[in-house]
């Protein structure tokens, strides 16, 4: 799409530092990273959204997520990693981009640190439980 | 698997806030979400980490994050999502858990404001993403 920046790495109009290049999925370092290593998979396709992907290009996607997320692990040496997408909030480029960051024991992410809540009772969480399926099932 | 919880949610055997129970993909609500409705999905199948799902495993489990994904943003009233698993660090449970949070701007999650890196030189970055290629075709 004219304007998206990610568009423009996956067509090789802006240079990137690809690490995967197929027709239907793009791979590239992200420019600041979390860690070195640290990784965005996108669909070449404009897709704003991991609501907005269609079947086929769902399953490529992740399949290249797999192979992406092996890769960074073994490249630097990580015992682990975090794949994470934002959708609309925190979504810095509006075209889908799966961040695959290698991740080492006290390396100091604040991953799931983040403050933590709880539902005010049983009744509340199973209300809500019932409000997910509803929409599930609509 | 014998002795893991989400096994046991899957099995029924633990009660929990199930949102989703297929053969494939079960989902039940965080009992410390980092807003209410923060779902986990799960492969009934007991699989540690992204890198270990099988193929067909892993197309239906992502075919169910996208759903559930729907399902958490409309049933909050969310304008947006969070959608990430840990692999092996930060993993509380050693199965394979794919984290959907609703996502509302301004909503005081410290996401992606993790500290960032950036990389000592072009060459260096260039030489990494080369690393990464190198692990892709091996």
């Amino acid at each position: 799409m004219a304007g998206c920046l990610f568009c423009t790495f996956a067509a090789g109009d802006v240079p990137s530092h690809a690490v995967l290049d197929t027709p239907e999925v793009f791979a590239f370092l992200d420019h600041r990273p979390l860690f070195p290593g640290h990784t965005l998979v996108v669909p070449r396709a404009h897709v704003v959204t991991l609501l907005d992907l269609d079947d086929p290009t769902r399953d490529v996607l992740f399949a290249r997520v797999q192979e992406v997320t092996d890769a960074v692990q073994q490249a630097t040496g990580s015992k682990g990693s975090f794949v994470a997408m934002n959708n609309v909030v925190s979504q810095s480029v509006p075209h889908l981009h799966v961040h695959v960051v290698p991740r080492n024991p006290k390396d100091g992410l604040r991953g799931f640190f983040w403050p933590r809540t709880k539902y005010p009772s049983e009744q509340a969480m199973a209300e809500q439980a019932a409000a997910i399926r509803a929409c599930l099932a609509g």
